[in-house]
């Protein structure tokens, strides 16, 4: 990856159309085009609220006026990799009220009993929201191929319905944004002690965890594949470096802002006779 | 209301069990028990931040070790009194991820098949959560009051029928905080006149809001019948004067910090062998 501050942070990160993906070739610790420290990437960060609240604001108000876009960020990573954590403190800077955030848990008899994608499209963000998925779809092709939860035939299948989903989408004004959060094994044996070392953080913390830790090359093989045949013009991923915390935040805001700024929402116009209302209201009770 | 800062915020702007309500006689600029001053006020409520956050963490945490407890936070006032600002303000000190927010519009044809409390059910906090209300059933007592929507005698019923409701909310570990917010007609008119001035707030107003602006007194009305009919032990009502919105956010974040501590949520105790975690993350791959 060539490092041009200049170049758009969306170029920089996303995995090109149909490339092989090798994730050991990323560095999890790196910081591209970021912000010199951390200390520069908190307040850099923060800056980014106000403008990134604003864009929202526009988004909604259009909606109202009939602009049906809107934006979908799909976060999805190892045990610890901060997905949480990136709803916690970057979503955070946006209004909660044109937030929907969906966490994906293991699938419901009822939701075994449908389509894979049924689940998907009954939490998807209405025209004017930002749509956040703590995990998503994808799931049923990293879980689902590592533990082999469906016969491989199957699983070949959904890349393909993946992609004409997320097409569909695109079509539809969803600006799909998906984030794999990278981060190194040795980080996440630090996360998962630290989990372990307080007691208030107990509760995140899960035995099966470990278990998953030892299937840790499936899943980077089941990841570099969905990378791979799932980035697409229509809808791009994105490798974002998460050893440190300060830099995923930093890099998922910096996304979310040059996303919104292209698509440059604009305020409505009224539907109504201004100086009329204003007479109304000043002459009335 | 006696002044005496000592006091729970909640006591003080708790409308007492069984009694008359004026709301003529409260004074909807009025800062009881508030910081000094506007710039006071900000910092003051920016501090409870952290503090709320935490206590929102707990609850959550809690919840995984199966303590169902969670808030509802209600919220209904005339148009332009800050429900949307006291969630934009106030509900974005949390972490979004905890929080369930639900804006009840006009009821859908196929809501309004259902008796009024089936859509409120349905979008109810579950355990660990903080649900917030943007309206709420009381429309089902307000608007259905003031527009006579249903019969009389049905009206009626359901002040009986919202008491029980919040009852057995309470019942099963949902702590209600209601809060009326209290602008006065001038403030209104102020509002909406910003509204019309400022091209940016055109797609909030809604030239029916005059409508029911010239419908104030019959809301005013509707208003201190729910107070007083549904202002129980179990789910009290609290008047928030919001002429001041650095007040209203003051006040509200106040009475979610109280209520949150009086839950005092606890994180569980780990339901497994920490050592034994331990030693298998350290000596595995």
């Amino acid at each position: 990856m060539p490092k041009d501050t200049k170049a758009p942070l969306a170029e920089l990160l996303r995995v090109p159309e149909g490339e092989r993906v090798d994730l050991a070739s990323f560095d999890a610790r790196a910081t591209p085009a970021g912000p010199a420290d951390k200390a520069a990437g908190l307040e850099a960060t923060a800056r980014m609220g106000e403008r990134l609240a604003d864009l929202q604001e526009r988004l909604y108000a259009a909606s109202t006026g009939g602009d049906r876009r809107r934006v979908l960020l799909v976060l999805q990573g190892m045990d610890t990799s901060g997905k949480g954590g990136t709803v916690k403190h970057v979503i955070g800077l946006f209004n909660p009220s044109g937030c929907r955030i969906k966490a994906f848990k293991t699938p419901t008899p009822e939701e075994q009993n449908h389509p894979f994608l049924w689940r998907i499209m009954k939490a998807l963000p209405q025209p004017g929201e930002i749509g956040i998925f703590d995990r998503s779809h994808y799931e049923d092709v990293l879980i689902a191929r590592v533990r082999e939860l469906v016969p491989r035939s199957q699983l070949g299948r959904r890349y393909g319905q993946i992609n004409r989903f997320e097409k569909s989408l695109a079509h539809d004004g969803v600006t799909v944004i998906k984030c794999f959060l990278h981060i190194s094994a040795e980080e996440q044996r630090e996360r998962l002690l630290e989990r372990l070392d307080r007691p208030d953080k107990h509760w995140k913390f899960n035995p099966g965890d470990i278990d998953e830790r030892a299937l840790w090359p499936a899943y980077q093989e089941a990841y570099e594949i969905a990378l791979e045949r799932c980035s697409t013009e229509a809808s791009p991923w994105y490798v974002i470096p998460s050893d440190r915390k300060w830099y995923r935040n930093w890099a998922i805001s910096k996304l979310l802002l040059e996303h919104l700024e292209a698509i440059d929402p604009q305020y409505p116009m009224a539907d109504f006779d201004v100086a009329e209302c204003r007479k109304r209201l000043v002459e009335g009770v």
